[in-house]
This record gives structure tokens, C-alpha cells and sequence, in this order.
């Protein structure tokens, strides 16, 4: 039976070790966070998650959601019990506002333990994930009001939220939503129209659902500039904050799908329901853009989680599955065979599973401290650019992570050769539930697209000059280590691709955007290579300091030192790859007329 | 609704522009085959497939089979009727030897059947192919009276075939199987054993179930060279060729697993089953191995069959979704959005699809003529060259065939967004189905390294001096004309990184194993990516000649051309990279000690 551990060991390592988080305490939000409280809140967090949410897991996906005929949706056995252990311990309050009942402590403590929840259950992690999204939103965009009367209890877990953006005829593109908005004249407004793929639309976990809507009020423009947010509760809140009329708004079926089983996907139909303008009217793409952003950093964590839960089980099932014999001589003379451990593409299999995991544990918490650094750092300047980079590697988080974390759940299954496609063994699921990460809060095309189009050339491309100084900085100071320096040299070699494909980008991308639309994905991969490169560097700079300061004998730092190594030769290759792709241009991409692809 | 159509024009441009058929006309085997008996065939089979196959595919993987308390098997509405109709067609006697009832038609006809079978029902093509393996075996190594007995009703479908081999403690290590033959004295031995894994191992298709089970006689050695190969009928046939008494082996239960739910794979319980020993005892594992190197094409053929299923689907969706507009401006002026195939990124997917499948239909055909000249050519010498060659290509095309098979999948159902995580658009489906080619027959790792311990270096390494030979001179006669030569360099250069990796596997491997087998996997993913680029260079060849000769205005060839440039732009950058990351060899790889692999 599979099993999770959440590796508390190295997010730490990378908080203390490697990005001083300890630094930080004299900036506000830091104050609550000293050591012992952290550590406490993962080791905490991950035996939750181990104890309470992992053994549902397989439960839920067996199981799914069911829908009733009053339109009602059950989610699986043990979900509302557990969900309500999720309310009562507070995990949803980590990084939450205090001033409406969060505990306020940093993004990377809730970024961190976000992972260990989508490792643990994907399906039920996304009931808290979608409300912290919604949460987000109204943070910034909501009125006084709309604070006071849903924050508390979204934070505290008692009401849940939900996005719905996407109509059966639209999703990536906004400007054909056709959901409607009607001025009651009274400060609210009757909804109506169709939503389709709404993550936890309807179930049994919470007393009320607060549905932050996407639609055009009457008369507004027919595009994306006549889009406004709503909030719909799914029961109206009365004057003393108690839920109160079922409002018209229904879940009209669960859609059968290939994974992520336990959370109810839903098509939501909205029928003169009242809503609540957030924000001003028009500009809801605005604080839609809001909501994404917190949700495609989530996803992007799922992209990791899941490939680290396989990852540990591939471990277990590779040490105790016995087939053939060393390719070095006789292992385990005492056995008929050896444990297939001993087999080189075995271990690449976990190896680079193993590289990328920890690479993008790294990159999260360092987005997360960025994030951190955007609210609280000391200068306005400090802040603007903490804000341009998880700019920046949003997409990156989002596009490379999902690509690599499903990559990796398919490896791991792969360990487990015949018995990773049997369902009790558990490994399939994964794969099932990874694949989701790579479509939804936008494809990964999209995502490609957002980076390229918009994130690199922003504010003449500050951003991108800052990593790439960042870097540069990092690969100095790791030259004159000669421990790190065979490292530094190989990842100065990728990180000259990247800057030789950004270049071409901005000679040909103007030319003919399409060089840009053709290039955008093997891009996003070889910045995500190269972001990755980068958090080795810093981690072998950090296990090193440990190995020479004490802790030589530590096989943690050991296995830093190894698995770093291992991702500068395994994984940088590809860099070069990558920037000749890009370099092909549109031409023969774009060439086939479009009468010409299908089969005669 | 998904749908399929077998690309009919495609197998007889490879067959007869590319391959020049014709040419082989006067040896024997190809009597049969005139352009017209071959057109034929390729037309009424994808019609069948068409119009009885596909339409059972969601059907099968939705109901899946279902297995009753006595042990009997009950598979997908409909699948009864569909094979009967398949039995009356003689779909499966093509290429079936003709003294037992076969059309003796060339192998290269029944592989393109072969490929039509597996994109319209893979679970479903899966009954006759797992016959075929068996057939394959006992034409070779059965006795005369062993043939007479099962051959004339296995080719003709009124029975069907399986393969016995993996266990619950051993799938790739045969040495270590369990299941034990006991002498009767008489011919006939007791078989008592469990099975696991069992593809098509029960069901109600046909009236009798020839088993070929791995068992050890009592006495021999408890390893590979103790395995000896048995017939194992379901029905004990009288001597007047009827299936007689029920023999002792049952179907235990049937695995829950990913996809492929058409298709019963059971857990099969030998208890002293009536066995018939096929060739010489202890020497299972060379006729294994005839069954099982057809296995491993029809495998491949999966990989290439579900890619181009989940291509044809994708083309047709990105032709009607609607959604934003061409970067290079508004395409449809009429229509509030472009459809997007004017999406750069989505070309791209489906540009891939395309050069992936066109290329490995070539390959494949091109390797079931070699199979054809390895019986039939006329000389020893010729016989000799064509039969290595297929033995250094059967890793290639099973292992690269489903590894790029199970991607272009999985791209395609990333070309519908949302939709394609949906069960009833069809495109997870392939997707789930696609992943097994990845495994069974021999996981992709074990391809190569049969690729790189075995087959390589066979002979001297005559058949990889062979093809290195091929390439040598349609390049060089490539680069006399001007519409190829820039096609024929990119090739050249690839070609050179193959090269490098070989010989860098020749030097390294010897010194340490373990440096071979951490290159496998990447040698065997250049070697593929060479194989398909010499394809697609004979294809622009062949295409070129058209178009310079009478047919200029025929989008068929023109098409071939675009998609030729496709392949060496996109898919060619990759061969330096893997050349790369074969030659950082094993040391990052196995560095971990065991222990340290599992999160603390």
C-alpha cells in the first residue's frame, strides 16, 4: 500500500540553509515566525496530511463525488470528517490576513505546507485551495463589508470558495463569456448564465460556498473589457452573518473525468442568482488575474507534489522488488536476486525524479519568500521587484513544474513496471491526477504564451535582468569554490542558451510574432531548466558550507552534494536542445494549410 | 464524438513511392501482393476497423470485462459480435503461413492492418495479436502434429492464443518463475503454477484458449536455463480436433487497472494442467523469444497507433474550437474568434503528432518488409542482413514507438484543454491506454538495454554498421539535390551524435557496466530519432520525385515536405543533448547509497 512522508528535512534545509530565513525576522509578518514555530507548523502540517488526508486519497479517487437529484453533491467517505479536523486545526489560517482571524505568518511557512496537502490529496487539497484563491481576491478587491461578512469564515475553513471563469463555448478566452449580470438597483445583481469546470462547485464540506463569478453586465463591452467579478454565495448571508436563502445558483452535474476523482467538478448553472459586484465594474479581469495568480502558483505546487508522492513510493517499491542481478557482479549473494535499485535506468528513473523534486521545492520557497519580500520588504524598491519576479516565474512554477511533476509520476509508475498500471498499488492515480495540472488555470501553452508575450518584456524586462544578475552573481561566488565550480561552469553553459534564445526572441518575436507563439514553450522549458540549475547551485553552495563546517559526515548533505551533480548532468543538456528548437522558428510550423492535417 | 479513419494514402505512399513494392514482386511470399490485392486489403480493413472496431472503444473501456464465480469471462457489449465479424473477414489469416489456412500475404500488409486495429480498439486488437505470438511460436518450434492440431483454427480466429510468462514475484527476471511441469510419461505434463498479467488470458470470444506457458520441469535448473515452453489449451482437444474436456486452469480474477479495460488481463491459476511440451525441453526461452520479438513490434505498433488516433481527434477539434486570435492578426473576421489551429502552440502538437506518426509508419512498414526479405530474399547473405536488421530495430520500435506514442497522446488531449480531461470526449482514454505500451512485453528500459547489451554489439556490430551504411548514402545522394540537401545535413549531424554515443558507449561501457546501462534509455531515444529522420528523408525523396514529375499540385506531397522540415527543426536538436547526457555516464547516477534514497 503506498504510503507519504512530507520532507519536512528539506524544506528546512532550504529555509534555514539555504534561503536564511532568519534574516527576515525584523520585517513585518516575519515577527510570528521564528524557528521553533516553523518547525513545529511542518512537522505538525506533514503528519496531518500523513495521518488524516493520504489514507483518503485512494479512497476518493475510487469513490468520486456524487450528485443527487436536488442537485446536492457528496464528496467520499471520510472527507467531511477530515475536512472538518482540517477546520478545527487551523490549517487553512497559515498565511491568512490576521486582522480577519489568519495567523498571518509567512507565505513560504502556507506555501510549504500547500505541498505537503497536494502530495497527501490533490482532489481534497483543492476544497481550501480554490477558497484561498477566492480569499486572495476579495482581500484586495472586496469593500469593507464584503471583508468583514466573508473573509473570517473562509479563512477559517467554515465556508469554502470557488472560481468560475470558464463556459462551455470559452475558456482561455475571457471575452466570449456570455453569463450575465442584471442591476437589481439595490447594490446587488441577478445572475445568470452557465459555468462549466468548476473545481469544488458543490459539496458537503462546508455550510456555505462563496462563488466569486465571472460575467458582463448589461450594456457593458462584448470583450474582455466588459468583464466584472461577482460574489455569489451559494446561501445569501443575513444581517448577522449567518447563511440564509438558498440562492439560485445549482450544481447541474459532476463531470466523469480521469482523475482528481475526489473533488466534484462541476457545471454550475446560475439562474437570477444575487450576486455582489468586488471591485469596480469592468475591471474583473483585473481581480480575476488576482485569484489566478495565487491559483497557478497551487498548481504549479501539485506539478511538484505529486511527483514527490510517487517519488517516495517508487523508493520503497524499488528497494523491496528483487529482479536480476547488478550489472557489476552479484549485489546480494544471500538472495536469488537483486533489488532492482542496483539498475542504472532505475535509478535515473528516481534520480531524476529526485532533481527535480527538490529543485522545485527550492524554486517554491523562494517564490513564496519573494511573495513575502512584495508585502513586507523595507523598501518600495525591494518590494516592486520581489512583486516582477514571481511575476516572472509564475508561468515558469505554473508551465514547467506541472510538465516535469506529471513526467515524474510516470517514471515513478514505471518502477513499478507491470504492477504501476494496477490500480491497488496507487502509482496510476498519481499519473491521473498530475495530468490535470498541465490544463487547467490555463493550459500550459498558456502559460508559455503569459510569459513571453507578457512577463519578459515588462518594464523593459527588469525582471528577466535581475534573475539573469542573480545568477551571474551566484556562478561568480560559486567559481571559487573548487567544490562547486565544475557545477557553476555547466550551469553558465545553459544559463548562455537561455540568454542566446531570449535574444533571438527579441529579434524575431517582433518580425513575426508567431517566432514568439513557436518558441514560448521550449522557452518556458528552458527557463525552468535553467531556474532549477540555479536552486542546485545555491543548495550545493549551502550542503557544502555544512560538509566543511561540522557536518561532514551527514548524509543529508551528502546526497545534496550528489543529487546536485546529477541535475547539472542530466538535466542541462536539454538546454542546448531547447534554444536550436526555438531558433527553428514559426516556418515550418505555421506551413500546413489548415485543410491539410486531417487524414484522407 | 471522437473518430477514426485508417490513413490509407499514407500506408501505400510508404508502400509503394517510398519502399517501391513492386520491386519485390518475383520473390515468393510476395506472389499475392499486387498493388491492387494490397489496396484492397489497406481499404476494406480500415473500413473495419472503422465501422465494427472503433465504435466499441468507449464501450470497452467504460465496461470493461467482467469475470463470474465459475472463472468465466465476459467481455464488453458488443465485442462478441465484433469479433465473430472479424473471424468471417479472415482480418486475422493476412499474413498467417498458408499451409494452416494464412492468405500468405507479405508481413508489411498485415502490420498496416495491424497499426488500422490498434488506433480503432486497442483492447480489442489486443485477443487476435496476443494469438498471433502464440502462432508464432508454434509454426517454429511446435511439431508437425502441434501445428496441424492448433494452427489451422488459431489463424483462422476460432481460437485464440495468450502468453504465460510473468509471476507475482518475477515479470523480468524469468529465472526466477516458479511454475513447475511434472512428466505424465505419456507426452504430456502437469503444469501447476500462478500467472499474473495475463492478457486476453480468459474471455467469451472463442471457443477455445491455446495458453503457451513458461513452466520447469521437474530437476532442471532453477534458472533461465531450466525454462521450457508449454501448450496449455483451455479445452483439451479430442483427437478429432474438437475442444474436448476442460483442462485445469483457470482464470483466478481479473486486475483493475489504468486503461485497456476491453481487454481481460487475469491472474491465470495452473493446477496440474494438462501441458504439451513445445520444442526442446529447457529451452523455453528461445521460443519465448519468437513470441515474444513479434510481441514487442505489436507493441510498438500501439505506441505509433494510439498517437495517431489521438492526432486524427485533435486535428479535427482544433479545426471547430474557437478560441482568441492569430497573433499575426484577425483570421476569421466573420467569427468572434479564430478557431486555433492559428495558435502557433497548437501547430505544435499537432506538427509533432504528425512527424511522429508519418515517420514511425515508415519505419515500422520498412521494418516488416526487412522481416519479409529475412524469409524470402534471395540470397543467405540477404536473408542474414534483413534479419539482423530487424533485431537491432525491434528495441528501437517498441521502446521509442510508445514512449513517443504515449506523448503525442498526450499532447493531443492537451490540444482539447478542460475537454480533454473529460471521459466522454475520448482523448484521456488513449492516453491511459497508450501508457501500457510502455510497459508490458519487456519495460522500455529492458528494451534498451537489449538494444545496448545485446543487440549492438551481435555479430561484430554488422547490423548497426549496416544502417549506419543506409544513412551514409541516402544522405549523400540527398545532398545532390538542392530541395533536400538541407534536410540530408541536419540528418548528417544527428547522425554524428549517434555516432559519438556509440562509440563512447564502446569505450565506456566495457570499462564499467553500469556506464552503459545509465545510457541506455538515451542511446535507445537517439537511435529512434535517427531511425524516424532517415524515414523522413527517404519520404521528402520520394516526395520530391513527385512533385517534380507530374504531380506539383497534389497537397499530399506538399504536405510530405512541410512536415520533413517539421521533423529535422524540431525533432533532430534533441540527438545532441541525449548524446550528452550518455556521455556523463553512471557516476551521479549511482552515487547514492540505497539507504539514502527515502525522505527522512
Amino acid at each position: 500500500m503506498p504510503s507519504y512522508t512530507a520532507p519536512v528535512r528539506d524544506t528546512q534545509f532550504v529555509m534555514s540553509d539555504v534561503l536564511n530565513l532568519e534574516k527576515y525576522a525584523n520585517l513585518p509578518g516575519f515577527a510570528n515566525a521564528d524557528t521553533d514555530t516553523i518547525n513545529a507548523v511542518l512537522e505538525e502540517g506533514g503528519k496531518f496530511v500523513s495521518e488524516v488526508m493520504f489514507p483518503l486519497n485512494q479512497v476518493g479517487d475510487h469513490e468520486g463525488c456524487t450528485r443527487h437529484e436536488d442537485g446536492s453533491v457528496t464528496t467520499p467517505t471520510g472527507f467531511k470528517e477530515a475536512y472538518d479536523k482540517f477546520v478545527e486545526g487551523g490549517w487553512g489560517t497559515l498565511g491568512q490576513n490576521p486582522e480577519y482571524g489568519g495567523q498571518g505568518l509567512p507565505h513560504i511557512v502556507s506555501m510549504a505546507f500547500e505541498e505537503y496537502m497536494s502530495s497527501g490529496n490533490m482532489a481534497f487539497g483543492m476544497y481550501p485551495g480554490l477558497t484561498a484563491g477566492a480569499i486572495a481576491a476579495i482581500n484586495v478587491k472586496g469593500s469593507d463589508e464584503q471583508k468583514q461578512t466573508y473573509m473570517p469564515k473562509m479563512i477559517s475553513g467554515e465556508w469554502t470558495g470557488t472560481m468560475n471563469l470558464t463556459e462551455p463555448h470559452c475558456g482561455t478566452d475571457l471575452g466570449l463569456i456570455r453569463t450575465k449580470a442584471v442591476d437589481n438597483g439595490d447594490g446587488s445583481y441577478r445572475i445568470t448564465g452557465q459555468k462549466i469546470f468548476i473545481s469544488a462547485g458543490e459539496h458537503d464540506l462546508a455550510s456555505n460556498i462563496i462563488h466569486l463569478v465571472l460575467a458582463k453586465r448589461e450594456g457593458a463591452p462584448d470583450d474582455v473589457k466588459g468583464i466584472s467579478l461577482f460574489i455569489v454565495p451559494k446561501f445569501i448571508v443575513n444581517e448577522d452573518g449567518s447563511p440564509g436563502a438558498r440562492n439560485g445558483v445549482m450544481c447541474g452535474s459532476i463531470e466523469e473525468k480521469m482523475g482528481i476523482h475526489g473533488n466534484a467538478t462541476c457545471v454550475m448553472n446560475y439562474d437570477d442568482a444575487t450576486g455582489y459586484l468586488v471591485g469596480e465594474p469592468e475591471k474583473g479581469l483585473a481581480a480575476m488575474f488576482i485569484m489566478m495568480n495565487a491559483a497557478r502558483l497551487g498548481v504549479g505546487i501539485q506539478g511538484l507534489s505529486q511527483g514527490e508522492v510517487a517519488y517516495q513510493n517508487a523508493v520503497t517499491y524499488a528497494n523491496e522488488r528483487r529482479q536480476g542481478r547488478a550489472l557489476t557482479g552479484v549485489a546480494d549473494p544471500d538472495a536469488k536476486a537483486d533489488t532492482i535499485m542496483v539498475h542504472p535506468d532505475v535509478r535515473r528513473m528516481l534520480m531524476d525524479a529526485r532533481a527535480f523534486t527538490e529543485g522545485a521545492r527550492a524554486l517554491s520557497l523562494w517564490a513564496a519568500l519573494q511573495i513575502d519580500l512584495a508585502h513586507s520588504a523595507q523598501t518600495e524598491e525591494e518590494r516592486a521587484e520581489a512583486d516582477e519576479i514571481v511575476g516572472l516565474l509564475t508561468p515558469v512554477i505554473k508551465g514547467y513544474f506541472t510538465d516535469k511533476g506529471f513526467e515524474t509520476a510516470v517514471n515513478a509508475q514505471q518502477v513499478y513496471g507491470g504492477h504501476g498500471y494496477v490500480t491497488e498499488w496507487g502509482m496510476e492515480q498519481y499519473v491521473r491526477d498530475a495530468r490535470i495540472a498541465q490544463i487547467y488555470e490555463g493550459t500550459n501553452g498558456v502559460q508559455a504564451m503569459d510569459l513571453v508575450g507578457r512577463k519578459l518584456g515588462r518594464n523593459g524586462g527588469k525582471a528577466l535582468m535581475q534573475f539573469a544578475q542573480m545568477m551571474n552573481d551566484e556562478i561568480a561566488s560559486a567559481k571559487e569554490d573548487e567544490a562547486l565550480k565544475p557545477l557553476a561552469e555547466k550551469l553558465e553553459k545553459a544559463g548562455g542558451e537561455l540568454q542566446a534564445a531570449t535574444m533571438w526572441l527579441m529579434q524575431n518575436g517582433m518580425a513575426n510574432p508567431n517566432n514568439a507563439g513557436a518558441g514560448a514553450v521550449p522557452y518556458l522549458h528552458l527557463m525552468g531548466i535553467v531556474s532549477l540549475g540555479l536552486m542546485w547551485l545555491k543548495m550545493a553552495r549551502a550542503a557544502q558550507a555544512k560538509l566543511t563546517n561540522g557536518s561532514a559526515d551527514d548524509p543529508f548533505y551528502q546526497a545534496k552534494m550528489i543529487t546536485a551533480r546529477y541535475y547539472m548532468d542530466r538535466y542541462l543538456p536539454d538546454a542546448g536542445a531547447l534554444r536550436r528548437k526555438l531558433e527553428a522558428g514559426a516556418e515550418s510550423m505555421m506551413a500546413l494549410p489548415e485543410d491539410m492535417f486531417a487524414r484522407a
